[in-house]
């Protein structure tokens, strides 16, 4: 089934979202929007208000996740909804495309749907989740882990932000603490389409990427610690230097996931992403590190591989340089597959439309991760320039976004019955 | 010359001092005393208190130096003085005796001095530099650099710490932006006591060190920039991951600096003590890394093999890994050798004194060094336990700092024409 969708509208919603937040940026166009901010607020109620002018039915549940719900002429309303959509919130400057893509992309196929005057079986939810980026609340996934029954309500709205904010005062504060709880078991699909965060598309010149598996993501956080010292009066073999230990660290889960990638598995990585160092002068030997640890693959084996490298550079920096050594575990996703029928409805519509498709892996985390946990999930990939995200040099065509939101829509329709 | 000094009134000074600034620490003494924080205002005031106690003539300079000047019955007051002391400033959470031990040593020298009662060609003048540490507007040696001239008063007055005070208003606000300007090159001889902050002295259980060379100190600033991408979705072989190649400079510093002790000169250090890594975060490849380099020793053909590492170093990670570098030289002090005749002054005081006495190199950094350059200077160490320093386990026995004081009380006599 093929909808003719309306990219000008499309790309009025995104960049309508984008001056919500917007910091100044040298290059591309960047926006901080964090949850429970104003900026946040901006956001949800230029959805809402989008939403209801659509003729859906909007709830925002408690935890912030905003669902606006279409049941077309001549479909049962109490049958299992087909359900799309992703999030508002972004990481500190990021970009525009991540996450209101597929918010609008899903609130687009709707109001395609409608104009096309398509006969569905079933109703259709645009939906976005709270704090998907995780930058000021939880580690990420925060509304879809609520709606997918993995985290609590109560458990959600008590967490905290660094400045003592709780999840629930945030929201309450912009007016989107709302009642009840989506829930994404009760959906017979799911749907969300967002930016690659790679190349694989771009390089392959080709618009819409369906993705076959979400990687699993594991985050350590490691310490290690040295004794603090005077750079100048400690001798060379008298030290226990923090840093040069957490340097092998870095280069050895840089050196492990390579070698994965060589041997056994080409899409994992391994990143240190941060390190804290204390008390971090430049003339004082290094007492203590804290070490952010990033590992991510298709396959938990060639995850497990990385964070084993992590294991024995931690036991040798012990034996061999005096430092003393912890590793937590705070996050641990093992790798998700998508729905093989959702992949052939969007691979038929990319088909009916005339648009090449590919498949390919997610790398990065999504919402979808959870909701594959409960019901049948699909998730479907936009090209991004130069792969890069998280970053206001962020950038996808708006004619790709046009194509992949097609090719959604067409999916969408197919998997609600469209006849 | 043997003087017999005070030891409980020495302890009793270093103690009062020690509370100012106090700060909790689980195991020590810390103390935080910045440059033109009411501690510090509290640590002078208390000094200018003692002094005049003492009888001394007190004067304060533009730049927040203190000196007393004890001019004895019969010496000539147009003598150049022989002059002593150290500095009150403190790192963050530093300890009790870097420092004050230098101060109130020289003071209760004059005081040992005035109740025996000696005969003295020339007045003796105990001297507080200003910002030794270079926590808050400088990179240290700050009074001392402008009473020997190496810095001008008014571009030291115009210095502006990170939150946009300048030393002229910082002095101002405690009282101690005074009139004139020390110089070091009207004294005849100069003596500083310091925690040796190394373990030379403890390990070979000698009371007192002399100082032969003060060793140069290079601070190198190296920025290393790559791309920041998302840590998930960028494959390890489209990386230029700014941290990685950080972590090569790290081990680079470390093992040419041992190299050179290995090959060279056994008193060489390198150290990485500082790394700013930016986004910093967990899911973020790394986009860019400050790193803070301190490279030390007695010769500066040494350092120099040191910093040539790193030169070669960021050439190779330019060409390796693709990231750009740069790297500036805020910070160059050459070594210092002291005054043989002033260390000469120290050993005989010694052996008077039935103490003790060894020679070493200071790899630290002290306000001596900037004095060296104008007139004939001497460091004298007292031992520091497990040599720690810049940390409130610091520690110098109380019997320690009295046979370090009476060396130097000696040593003074001796320089100052001592019958």
């Amino acid at each position: 089934m093929t909808i003719a969708i309306d990219a000008d509208r499309l790309r009025a919603d995104i960049e309508e979202t984008a001056a919500f937040g917007e910091t100044d940026a040298a290059e591309g166009r960047g926006r901080t929007v964090l949850t429970g901010t104003e900026a946040n607020r901006q956001a949800r109620e230029y959805l809402v208000d989008r939403m209801e002018g659509a003729g859906l039915d909007v709830t925002v549940d408690a935890v912030g996740n905003v669902a606006g719900t279409w049941t077309p002429d001549g479909a049962d309303p109490d049958a299992a909804p087909v359900a799309a959509g992703s999030h508002l919130d972004s990481v500190p400057e990021g970009g525009i495309f991540d996450g209101p893509l597929g918010v609008y992309a899903a609130l687009e196929a709707v109001r395609a749907m409608q104009e096309a005057d398509v006969s569905l079986d079933r109703p259709v939810a645009v939906v976005s989740f709270t704090e998907e980026e995780g930058q000021r609340f939880a580690d990420g996934l925060l509304g879809s882990s609520v709606a997918a029954g993995d985290r609590a309500v109560e458990e959600a709205l008590a967490l905290t932000a660094d400045d003592g904010v709780t999840l629930e005062a945030a929201l309450s504060g912009i007016g989107f603490r709302g009642e009840g709880c989506l829930d994404a078991a009760e959906w017979d699909a799911w749907y969300e389409l967002h930016i690659e965060q790679d190349t694989t598309l771009s390089e392959a010149d080709v618009p819409v990427g369906v993705v076959t598996t979400i990687t699993g993501i594991t985050h350590l956080d490691v310490e290690i610690r040295g004794e603090a010292n005077h750079a100048g009066a400690t001798h060379m073999r008298d030290r226990t230097d923090a840093l040069a230990a957490a340097a092998e660290l870095v280069l050895d889960v840089e050196a492990a996931a390579e070698d994965v990638v060589e041997t056994a598995s080409d899409s994992a990585v391994g990143t240190v992403g941060s390190l804290d160092v204390t008390p971090n002068a430049t003339n004082v030997v290094p007492g203590r590190v804290g070490a952010g640890v990033d590992v991510r693959d298709v396959t938990y084996d060639s995850m497990e591989a990385v964070v084993d490298a992590v294991r024995d550079t931690l036991d040798r920096i012990e034996t061999e340089r005096g430092v003393e050594t912890e590793f937590a575990r705070p996050f641990d996703l093992r790798p998700t597959p998508m729905s093989e029928r959702l992949r052939e409805t969007a691979h038929r519509a990319g088909g009916e439309a005339g648009l090449d498709t590919l498949d390919l892996h997610s790398g990065a985390a999504h919402d979808t991760m959870h909701v594959a946990d409960v019901t049948d999930a699909s998730l479907l990939f936009a090209p991004s320039r130069e792969g890069i995200s998280h970053n206001p040099r962020e950038w996808t065509d708006w004619d790709d976004c046009a194509a992949a939101t097609r090719v959604m829509a067409g999916a969408i329709a197919d998997a609600a019955g469209a006849e």
